[in-house]
């Protein structure tokens, strides 16, 4: 999430209550998260796992709660709880503010887009050129949609990422991390009906252009998704996991989070993708494997009769 | 189904024309389906192979099409065809009256929840405290939200159950049983875009305090899913099934009706429940087995071809 | 897609700037595709691995991109790209005039029926009597409903096949193929809640009488699913794939493109359906397998470990 206007660290740092161990005289842009960070960003981490990558990550500012040897390049913001920390600086500068009207009047879409009844349209969305979004879609805040882009009725993008923190003090509980990034469709996407893109937690999660999704298809939080993909009905796809150029995945496929799908790979239907997976390759099964040797293995479990009989049977 | 107020049997028997073997002069306090049967109740059966679950059951009033021996504390409604007694009970004291409104006059909604636009709410549901109810949600007739519930944007929340009576006579076909059941959210709950929840055929389908929805889950009529409990998107629940606290479905998960599964429990994404699973354990496959003997036999299937040479080539 | 008169072939050869070849005074009573395609309709190809089963196919028209041999009783239309033509044709013939009002004026709907808010109603739909269409349902332009048909909330009726081109010239990319047929529901449908049922390309998805849709079926474009079947939730159906009567399908079953299910069969739940299945038997698994084989082969799978100490070990 991108302020609208660089804001002073030290501003930052009272809102948390931080001490700020570093330059205190910079500028933050703005909030995002470790996959996603850029120069000038804030980034927040509350385990020791995390550390190093926050520290070598090309954020500017790092919300943490221990003082820990860091790059000159760097400034600590030290808070007893990060992750609430984190909180109260989306609520600052992204609060829940949600139009109550069908199309919002923030909302920028071009004269040539139909819109049909009964969609909502949020806060601030931005819709291009020639798109048509069908009945009963909803399109949420912040969220960005190029030219030619095709919706089908039902669909909902820009939901909030499942993404929790969980709490084990008493019970196990989970506390909902606030999603304040957006979702981005580039030009010629067509998304079919009631498919579901979640919007990254604080990056964005991104369609590229002129891929095609068929009905039922769920994109999770902060998921990047190539140019020219085809994915068939009832494809499901975990957080911040990428999806190279020309990829094609049949129907029910899933995909485990944080993984990448190389340029070109086809995944055949029914498939639970656990692993990355190279390029331009054809898998199959769950879980899943390159589709030839997968399809050896069951003419193979077919044999064991025979094994035993020979085995066991005959001897 | 509780009924507004108790209602004599003998007025109950005289609408569906029962005769009354056993004490008629008691009142009944609603409908309900024998998982979930309480004391004043009346429940229906139709086969011998349920007459002894109804009849052990804590329904007071058993709809059946036969005389059998019942003990005293029962009262029988004996009726030809106790589908079609349900059936017309249903239709008097639940009768299908469709609010015309977005929001229904009768539904009650507290003051600070948020309602967005294209919401339906239908008749006398029930909404608590600060509760974010998207754009787009349909919440049907009966149905009671807790506080502090948020219901992404598509979400169905109160269709029918899916359940019918089979019918063989000349040919086959389905006749629908009428829902009559609520669904009942808990206090902390999040339901993601997509999501269907379907009411309980005549009791209540129920999710507990804390528990987390990804986007596209299924559950079907008269599920009960303990607290905090945490399901990844694409999961299906058949009808009638327990899952108890802390567990956690991970994506594409299909659990089979009427089962087990138990506190704590973990079952890993795509796979298929079709028995009761303890809990605290993880689990994997289809069908589903403890994770660690599934990896086994993922592991042994790829030795097949070694044993084969062995046995067949160089034996 | 009938026409709503019949057209002069030499009126459509005009249009797409084609030779005729044949009978040139004939009239076209519509466009179709080859699996449904009827005496007087146009089809199109443009791939020689087509040719004879267009040649041979009832359609009297062949929009084709090379002159060849063809039967007497049909005529030609040369042009150089099929596809461009079929859809100059569909442009002209079904141009995409989206109803601005949730129901439009030109939908037909019998008084009986109930159709309730955030209904989405498009051009030229016609409903029977004493349907029920729940709160937030979507029925797009041309499709049709029987009598006593049920939709639940959030399904979308008639989005448009998944259907593309693949251009391989400089890189990949996919060129939407328009969609003018309809979908087709007889009497005594029950549609669930929050299913997706595309139209056909350019011939009907049927849906037979007395047939019930739990929540969350995708049926894609041209399926043709007989009577008195049963599918329960999140079971997605491919393209062009016919289902026959009296078929049972459970959960997140899934059925690939342009097979066949005999009458009456079984499909347990999960599994995938890669090959057409004859009538009257269970099946399970994927790739699917007749459910007592694929039961055995599970078993075989536990032997292993057996075998291999038989084997390995013990020797």
């Amino acid at each position: 999430m991108r302020f609208k206007t660089p804001v002073g660290i030290s501003e930052i740092a009272a809102m948390i209550n931080a001490e700020i161990v570093g330059n205190n005289i910079q500028h933050a842009t703005g909030i995002n998260e470790i996959h996603q960070v850029e120069t000038g960003d804030i980034v927040f981490v509350d385990h020791p796992k995390y550390y190093n990558a926050c520290l070598t990550s090309d954020a500017t500012f790092i919300i943490i709660n221990e003082r820990v040897d860091f790059p000159s390049s760097k400034t600590l913001l030290i808070v007893e709880d990060p992750f609430e920390a984190y909180q109260k600086l989306v609520h600052h500068f992204r609060p829940f503010s949600p139009s109550m009207k069908m199309i919002s009047d923030t909302a920028k879409i071009e004269n040539s887009t139909v819109i049909m009844p009964g969609v909502y349209i949020g806060n601030e969305v931005s819709i291009g050129h020639h798109c048509i979004i069908h009945p009963n879609v909803t399109i949420l805040d912040h969220c960005v949609l190029g030219d030619h882009v095709i919706v089908q009725s039902g669909t909902v993008i820009g939901s909030d990422a499942f993404y929790y923190n969980k709490k084990a003090n008493r019970d196990i509980h989970y506390k909902k991390m606030k999603s304040c990034g957006r979702v981005v469709i580039e030009n010629d996407v067509e998304i079919g009906a009631a498919c579901t893109i979640d919007r990254g937690v604080s990056g964005d999660t991104r369609i590229g252009a002129g891929t095609k999704l068929d009905n039922m298809v769920h994109l999770g939080h902060d998921t990047n998704i190539g140019k020219n993909c085809l994915f068939a009905a009832q494809v499901g796809i975990a957080g911040a996991t990428i999806i190279e150029d020309n990829v094609v995945l049949w129907g029910q496929v899933g995909v485990n989070k944080t993984l990448t799908i190389g340029k070109g790979a086809i995944v055949l239907g029914k498939s639970g993708v656990t692993s990355s997976l190279k390029g331009g390759k054809t898998y199959f099964g769950f879980p899943v494997g390159e589709a030839q040797q997968k399809r050896k293995e069951l003419v193979w479990i077919k044999r064991i009769p025979l094994l035993w009989k020979k085995v066991m049977v005959d001897k």
